[in-house]
């Protein structure tokens, strides 16, 4: 058994990326094993994430436990950290345990990039950037990697942290925004921690596609239920986006149907499902797969140095 | 972050018997927070469960991931294996990863001796056993911890091993008996993996208590369905047992109603139910818990030494 610490020589997006759209494939080919995730909520404050999976294409199996403690900052930590544990196919064995943090991350930016991929109206792209935290930076990178991006519009709650975020950014003409501006685009992500829509459907042009990231438990919202109805909502996984995605609020207050849901994006990379027109608003609802922690683990594996020998059994 | 192999310097079962039996008397309470454990299943062979809990009385929380692999004798491997990793309760930081192979063995041992503690109908036992594998020595060896144990009668399949096994524990008059005598007793202990009745309802006797061990997965059962319509049934969990506990099979054939269900080895404990008479036959389906490995995994972090450090975050 070997232990990952992974700091550093994180694999890049253009391999990172077509092995996230390989494990949505799968998915959308129904040849995964991935019971929805499980929450253990922590009586004080923050929960844990506990994501089993079963690639057999790629031979691969293993558990994502992932936290999230949202008082961290305050104390040094971050609010997310993960580890993914590796168990081997043949034998059982826990073969690894990676540092799955910084991997949780760039996992998360690729699901957005591949969905922006199969649907964005046009390309180049206006990104609309809605919080400009970590899991911001891997969208921008990861979306980098697969669609020429012409401008982006930057919005935070500081706007200051717009500033600096847009100035990291300057390649692609990133500028900080209204949030009004930010959300007049073609390719919208949103990776806020809000319980409350921030992004509102007027704001919202015809043809947009929107990334909703930040919703990922019970209770988290980030846009306008209005924006939905109008919408094609495309999920990564259905149990796991009625419960814990974007539309997990309006399934609850009655405000949207989950017979709706157009799709998954796997059904989507397969060709089995896509935009219906040029000038439908469409909607990528991502909660997070275990899936895409295999797909990133199988990279690191490969790579395979810089671990540390652990004896098991 | 903390890797510990314990290999050696197990807690002894004078600690351990308490400790699980603390957890389910939580569990009693209501005080856990605990999903039903997760199967994935491999397509060529075996499968592996995801097992997370959060016991706020001790103030711990974390996954334990255990695979069954039945062809890993052919390859030298033991077929259970696991791995428990503690998250901090406060941070979410991964605090220790813990080889858990022995003390999945010891904590399900622990929990029959806890049963028989309360259910047994007399003392000092006669214990029966049928199967002689690890698990049947966890159950002799956590049970005379904490009663006092007359005699022992062992079957296995294989004459040979009920002879060694019996060998073995000769301090307290073990041997080798046909299986309707082994299943003459006091405390009837059943070990195997068996996908078909074993023991028949003819050779149990009025009084009986009967730690129901080996059947922990879909389509795994042990005892007569006679006996469980006689009896007075203790489960773990009500969710797993259900599931995949020794009820399961005669559940989904409508041979056993869950209804009659008569607690839990919790509510027991905490003295909430219990046997209703010298005379009626009690059964423990064990399941195993995943409040049972936390507890066990307090007990390694207690005594704290021997582990690797490892960098995380």
């Amino acid at each position: 058994m070997k232990y990952y610490p992974v700091h550093s020589g994180y694999p890049p997006y253009a391999e990172v990326n077509p092995a996230i759209e390989a494990a949505f494939a799968e998915h959308g080919r129904g040849g995964v094993q991935m019971p929805p995730k499980v929450y253990v909520t922590f009586i004080e404050n923050g929960d844990f994430r506990t994501m089993p999976a079963y690639l057999p294409a790629l031979g691969i199996a293993g558990v994502k436990i992932v936290n999230v403690h949202p008082h961290n900052r305050a104390k040094g930590l971050p609010t997310v950290m993960a580890l993914t544990v590796i168990i081997d196919v043949e034998t059982g064995v826990p073969e690894a345990i990676i540092n799955a943090t910084e991997l949780t991350a760039m996992r998360t930016g690729a699901a957005g990039a591949i969905a922006a991929k199969y649907l964005a109206p046009r390309q180049p792209v206006t990104l609309g950037i809605v919080g400009t935290g970590r899991q911001a930076e891997a969208q921008v990178e990861a979306t980098a990697a697969v669609l020429a991006i012409e401008e982006i519009r930057v919005w935070s709650r500081t706007e200051k942290s717009a500033e600096t975020f847009a100035a990291r950014y300057s390649e692609y003409n990133a500028r900080s925004v209204p949030i009004e501006r930010a959300c007049d685009c073609d390719v919208l992500t949103t990776t806020t921690p809000s319980t409350k829509p921030i992004v509102i459907a007027d704001w919202v042009r015809e043809g947009t596609h929107i990334n909703a990231i930040g919703a990922d438990a019970p209770g988290k919202q980030e846009l306008d239920p209005a924006i939905l109805e109008r919408a094609e909502v495309f999920v990564d996984d259905p149990g796991q986006a009625t419960h814990s995605g974007e539309v997990n609020i309006p399934i609850s207050t009655g405000d949207y149907d989950p017979g709706r849901i157009a799709g998954t994006l796997g059904e989507v990379v397969v060709g089995k499902k896509g935009r219906s027109s040029p000038d439908a608003i469409t909607v990528f609802d991502s909660t997070g797969l275990a899936i895409q922690d295999l797909a990133i683990a199988a990279l690191v594996l490969r790579d395979g140095d810089g671990g540390y020998e652990l004896p098991f059994p």
